[in-house]
């Protein structure tokens, strides 16, 4: 082992890490991950992924809710919607459903939980002063009773929701039940909880199959993200340690991405049994949990998500750095974000020429109208009414992700044509203005379907 | 004013109502009304819209989040996507932004939050044998002010998010930030706080024309609740009344929705000047909150709609009753939830004819993963194996509010002809299985245009 010193270059301070077990953000293996480290987060800022302030980019590099700004909003949104549609889509037996985020039933299982208070109640409480220390903490005690808990996953959902839904599809198995959404995780020492948007699909099968349904959502789920990827072996499966498994799971598997300061998960499949289910249910008789004439109670495969930490991964991953020369012969560092075309929050930027006029811009309001229409997300480069030269354009538009850009100037007016460049190649077309809208849907299209 | 007696169907005790002012469940004026709210309750049960319980339909009918089927989740999903392109896509000035549920900043404001405390660290507290009262106390004062607090609107967000995002747009003026997400509301006295998932449009604008705006965003706001709507008078507008209008608001406007129990707000609109803005920034100069070269900080439109209630108004709306003979002539009664083709959860139903085969259930799988692709939502019918008459399978699908029933039978297989039941006319039409899916498409797209 090698226990070296970093001057973290985020926070400024010291920290000593243990680099063969190291887990932890902000203590990268090498100075040169370093720099690309602070260089993804500074672009995140300075591109509306990410919401200022040194608070905010730690919760984000920690693969937690963060404030997002509209890039980073449009590219977890997208992200999201990805992975609805390629869990839904892919059986008919995958239902969706939307559980309450707190629930009010009391712990039993011994979980410490999150709960929500209201703060004035409590001041209340505190504030009589006839009361005895006894009288007073009774008085909380009810307090906190009553205080309904937030959730930490989106699995217990799904298995309360179980019986009604099971019986909707004739009790077949498989079956599954997907969610996502808003979760609370404890604080890990920091004092604070997080939030996470999470993933859930609670995939209910009979015993014996529930180990090969766990390699199935494995091989669906790595080829999913590897699907969006730059280079898609930064995104890699490995088993649970048996030292790490929950208590009730038989069997795990993380999918993790490759950051530079090690791997981190963003999607855990379990096989848990049927203890849950039975634990959730255990007022019921047995009869609603079995198929007709069989005993057994079908065993549950979980599969649970961290979108935030996969936006960070696929941001981490598509950020190229590469070494160019201006039109002044001087070395400059291109930074492109070459994110999936079905992910990138911008598809394509209205830019103006030279010499901008009334007319250029309604050329553009029209085009805007048109892409708007199309559901193709379109930047409005021509509002900005700086001046900024081509080349500054191009390059912060690399780095925003943004697919195409188009240019339309006083040529277009006469001839109808436009110029559009490509992020991923840099080259420039000419096309016709009445040709554009379909060739970007055909483009984006095509790149969902490979 | 008059006042009466009425025992509530759904509750079952007894409550005096003033009828001129009534705004709560529960609470029909009429004893049609009411079995009108138990039918609509009922259905929205059985076809998986709402998940089971009375705690649970309390929750919907209050128009709180609660936990939904996957029919419900559905609509809720496409009703705020609606919304989203509504907001985002009529102009270019609108950006998208999402910001946390919960936050660390101190109670400055004098209102009271709730907060979410690691029940562990709090039973930690009250179990330290040692402390004296007034420890406890101050250890208690503590613990509750490291608690972050969750939101109980989105506005706040977004007057964070306004300086940097201002800058983008080159501090231009009208300009939007828009969000949607879950929000936690304090307890009406039930003592137990509720979640609703709210939409938020934060539109900022110079201060002469935020009365303009105020009326323009209301036009558009009503326009978009009754596009969707069967009978679209049920919603309407009017003026919030002085003495319910926030401090901070000069005027504003609610949209409402008449539920049988009376009226309901569904999208609040308050004119609410500049003292947000000013005291979120207050610890900037005001130079990031002016133009340059002018004085006036932009006056704030918002624009907060509440989707859980929206859910239940057009759920509400699209119910109807109609008496009608069955084939024995018997009157029955036929419900029919005649949801707008965009918002409609399942827009077709495949199922199978008398003496379903292996063949028959093969080409239903090739449809539905057509119909998948082209993103149409489709109800596996096919591998319901129970058998159903066609007279109960239409009665479940129109009480789903399912758009067209698709029946493939050995016809099929023979002439590729199949039957096509439409849930608005009940007229049935025969078409050809390879045109289907473009006249799926084609209906639902020119619904969305209207």
């Amino acid at each position: 082992m090698f226990t070296y010193c970093v001057r973290s270059a985020l926070s400024g301070r010291l920290c000593v890490l243990n680099t063969s077990r190291c887990r932890r953000p902000f203590s990268a293996s090498s100075s040169e991950d370093l720099d690309q480290v602070r260089t993804l987060l500074q672009l995140c800022v300075d591109r509306q992924y990410v919401s200022p302030g040194p608070a905010n980019t730690e919760l984000f590099q920690r693969g937690m809710s963060c404030s997002y700004g509209p890039l980073g909003m449009e590219l977890r949104r997208n992200l999201l919607e990805q992975w609805w549609h390629s869990v839904t889509r892919s059986t008919a037996q995958v239902l969706g459903i939307n559980t309450l985020n707190s629930s009010t039933v009391s712990e039993t299982d011994g979980q410490e939980r999150l709960r929500i208070v209201e703060s004035g109640s409590l001041k209340q409480i505190l504030g009589e002063q006839e009361l005895s220390k006894e009288q007073l903490i009774k008085r909380l005690n009810m307090l906190l009773q009553r205080s309904p808990s937030v959730r930490g996953n989106l699995l217990q959902g799904a298995l309360e929701q179980f019986v009604p839904l099971w019986g909707l599809v004739n009790k077949k198995l498989p079956f599954g039940l997907a969610e996502t959404g808003l979760c609370f995780l404890a604080s890990d020492g920091s004092g604070c909880p997080a939030e996470v948007m999470q993933t859930s699909l609670a995939w209910f099968c009979s015993p014996r199959t529930s180990s090969q349904w766990l390699d199935h959502w494995t091989r669906q789920r790595l080829k999913w993200w590897r699907k969006f990827a730059l280079s898609p072996s930064d995104f890699s499966s490995s088993d649970v340690p048996e030292e790490e498994l929950e208590e009730v799971a038989s069997r795990g598997v993380r999918i993790t991405y490759s950051f530079p300061w090690g791997p981190e998960p963003l999607e855990t499949l379990l096989s848990r049994g049927s203890t849950e289910l039975l634990n959730t249910h255990k007022g019921a008789h047995s009869k609603p949990l079995v198929r007709d004439g069989r005993k057994s109670v079908p065993h549950v495969v979980s599969v649970t998500g961290n979108m935030d930490r996969g936006v960070m991964a696929y941001l981490s991953n598509s950020l190229q750095q590469l070494k160019k020369e201006d039109s002044k012969q001087k070395l400059h560092q291109r930074k492109v974000l070459k994110l999936h075309p079905v992910l990138a929050p911008v598809k394509v930027a209205l830019d103006i020429g030279r010499g901008g006029t009334m007319e250029l811009r309604q050329v553009c309001e029209g085009l805007l109208q048109e892409m708007m229409e199309a559901e193709i997300s379109v930047w409005p480069g021509y509002l900005n009414t700086l001046p900024t030269s081509m080349e500054q354009l191009n390059a912060k538009y690399d780095e925003m992700g943004v697919l195409f850009t188009v240019v339309i100037s006083e040529n277009t007016l006469e001839s109808g044509l436009l110029q559009v460049r490509r992020r991923d190649t840099t080259i420039k077309e000419t096309m016709h203005i009445s040709e554009i809208k379909n060739f970007l849907s055909r483009y984006i299209s095509a790149a969902d379907n490979v």
